[in-house]
């Protein structure tokens, strides 16, 4: 495994400089392509270029497939569609082919698509430029190994070392009849250690009733499901007629398992795109902009709450505006994040609505109970005076109370309408429960002001 | 794949009611365990464990592995340590079987391991059992396939079906020199394909530059961002002298990045233990209540330090406390998020602090110059006043620049010194961005209203 340093890139500059290409090539030439990714994601547009052209194009083509989306980008502009077609999407799976040539130019991929020569490759790719994103159709490669039921081992071994060619890895085989129909599979062990029997048919060997499967059009998100609750490393996709289209191995469900878990974790922070550190400084604002002016209108009609309520009259009751609403804040992204955890891994359940908001009842009452006894002791032993320390702990204990309640609801009210409920960890929870907050704050304060 | 309904459930319950030892092994005995485990977690503990004998001895094994950690307690209460040692340990792979028996009691687990009989599964037990939590040792499996490079094809092809007897999924043959030295892998492909060629050398076979290991010591991120870089989906263990100790399969890497995933989330949202949402309304509430409190006592700060202003001269300066303590509070979580997830992805190295800082200061600067003239225009427009808006527009510009600088600085300073930089985006960063933006908004509102 690679450790870069930033004497390492240094140094591979210098070559670059010079133009050594031997001393580049003996640095460079036996690594993984994963880690020459990672070497060119720290080097400049023009010295990718450099010591992409140096690497021999089967090496080149692996590298491609691992790059940052706009490397890549950089490189694929100085190749032509020929270069494309024929060096490298010749040299890699359908389905990281598609992904990459999906960030092209319509025209570009048609030009591209026009000189793969192997008719059967161009349609296949064709298909899986169809599915759309977010689908297990986007997320399939065709390359997979698949044996007739009626095959002897021996007939099915041949077929497999036709097919197994170009694959780097065979994780499953898959059973089909003359209809191209997914029956089942069978492991490689099992076909190895029958290769002594020879004449066995295929039909023999495998178990029908142990057979994961999805729809090309199922999302992304079940695919996850699956391939994580059965501890599947490859998963086969049909269509609805039951025909095997595709296979999913599980490093491609495990980018996708990671990108939704950053989007959540983005979400829940108050970022709104996909952003990464090394992002420029005008894409980090513009991702973090539109919930600075979600809170920022939260802030005015906040301040249009505190007007409403006379605070000139009332100053002290400005001293615990900021608990009140972080508080509220909080629970509420607490609440939301945990509805949010429970939809993603399945545990709650669409029939289950009632039965979590009484619950989450329970949770606010306990929690606001407890900060409201709290805050009531601590604001009486440092002398605030009565009439606040009963305000703040009343309107806290209601505020924490409420909070966990819409912050539950809102979440589940989104999912019901098929929107992202990780959106209800952003702003929309925490700028509501703001205002909210404050207005039960004020009320409590005018009500409990006019008792003493 | 089995759809959990309320339906199937209360079906299932008045069929255990009955007794209908036939109708339930209809229902549940065909299903994946992990599909049966998913039932076991919506039953009651005695409804539990009369289905669970019912399963027969294999089947019922593989779903104790599946079950939540909560109902397996229950159910292993109820079997004798020697039912634990022949029933279920003798046929689960041996992480699962650690995993399973690290959460019992010190004198249960030395009772259990004494009623194991293979001499070599004990101590294979004992050492799984002896790896920190955390570490690669506590993820792998001893059961895997190996072979000694000088064996010939057929040697190698025979003593595989003897080790691979009890392994449901071979994903690589791992080659060993008679030292147990770990030297390189194999598919099985490799091998299937070479099977004609029976005499050949495992030596001239396999390919000693493709090796990805890790130490049994190293941590469980560095595995997972091994597997996940290398698209592996089984990882050899090895101790410091090279010799091959176990491997981690993908499923169980999935598991971590999960965990590692929901825990950053959970930090993010203020939630301090891994909690889900069909856990006890004690312990959602004591998971929540850290945060909850760290806000109160901030909240108090800030009371203190809205006190020490003289808000009673100036009560106008309290309409936009929200929207200072909301802004300071969100720029610093945002800043925090960015730089976790880069440290969780590696795409900040340690050695680009200086950088990574400055190019916040880039975002700060440009988020509250955007904001700031926003609110110091929208307040203008809505009348109110001069000093207030420009009061507002110029701490807003300073508090998010601040936090924003805060919220990058606190999570690198922590990775720094080896603590979990998740932390940062939780209370911390909040609670304090809130009290200094505060101090930042008061003493703005002093200067400009002495200009007055």
């Amino acid at each position: 495994m690679l450790n870069l340093s930033n004497e390492f890139i240094e140094k591979l500059q210098e070559q670059i400089q010079a133009g050594k290409d031997q001393e580049i090539l003996s640095v460079i030439g036996d690594l993984h392509p994963a880690d020459i990714a990672e070497v060119f994601d720290e080097l400049r547009g023009e010295e990718t270029a450099f010591v992409y052209k140096l690497l021999n194009k089967e090496l080149a083509a692996d590298v491609l497939v691992e790059l940052e989306e706009d490397v890549r980008e950089h490189l694929l502009a100085s190749l032509t569609s020929r270069e494309i077609a024929t060096e490298v999407i010749d040299r890699i799976d359908s389905d990281d082919a598609a992904d990459m040539i999906a960030e092209l130019s319509n025209e570009k991929i048609e030009e591209i698509i026009s000189h793969i020569d192997d008719q059967e490759q161009a349609s296949d790719l064709i298909d899986l430029l169809n599915y759309e994103e977010g689908t297990a159709g986007s997320l399939m490669a065709k390359e997979l190994v698949k044996v007739n039921q009626n095959w002897t081992v021996t007939q099915a071994i041949r077929e497999m070392r036709r097919q197994a060619e170009d694959l780097e890895n065979v994780y499953t085989i898959y059973v089909v009849d003359d209809q191209d129909k997914l029956l089942g599979k069978l492991s490689l062990k099992t076909l190895l250690f029958s290769a002594s029997t020879t004449r066995t048919i295929i039909k023999d060997l495998y178990n029908p009733k142990e057979l994961e499967k999805v729809l090309a059009e199922d999302d992304s998100e079940k695919v996850i499901h699956v391939m994580d609750k059965y501890d599947l490393v490859a998963l086969p996709v049909t269509n609805d007629g039951g025909q095997l289209l595709g296979r999913i191995t599980i490093d491609d469900a495990v980018d996708v398992l990671r990108e939704e878990a950053d989007k959540d974790y983005q979400m829940a922070s108050g970022i709104s795109e996909d952003v990464e550190s090394d992002d420029s400084i005008y894409t980090l604002t513009r991702a973090r902009l539109p919930w600075l002016l979600i809170g920022l209108a939260g802030g005015i009609a906040g301040a249009y709450v505190i007007g409403a309520f006379d605070i000139e009259n009332n100053p002290r009751m400005a001293l615990f505006i900021p608990l009140i609403a972080a508080m509220g804040g909080n629970v509420g992204v607490q609440s939301a994040a945990i509805v949010v955890q429970g939809l993603a891994n399945s545990s709650i359940r669409p029939d289950q609505v009632a039965g979590r908001l009484v619950k989450e009842l329970g949770v606010g009452l306990l929690n606001g109970i407890i900060c409201g006894a709290i805050i009531l002791m601590a604001s009486i032993v440092l002398n605030f005076g009565m009439a606040i320390s009963l305000t703040v702990s009343i309107s806290l204990l209601t505020v924490i109370t409420f909070a966990a309640l819409f912050g539950t609801f809102v979440p589940l009210v989104l999912n019901k309408y098929k929107i992202d409920p990780a959106l209800a960890t952003g702003p929309f929870i925490t700028t509501a429960n703001d205002i909210f907050g404050l207005i039960i704050y004020f009320v409590t304060g005018n009500l409990i002001a006019s008792m003493f």
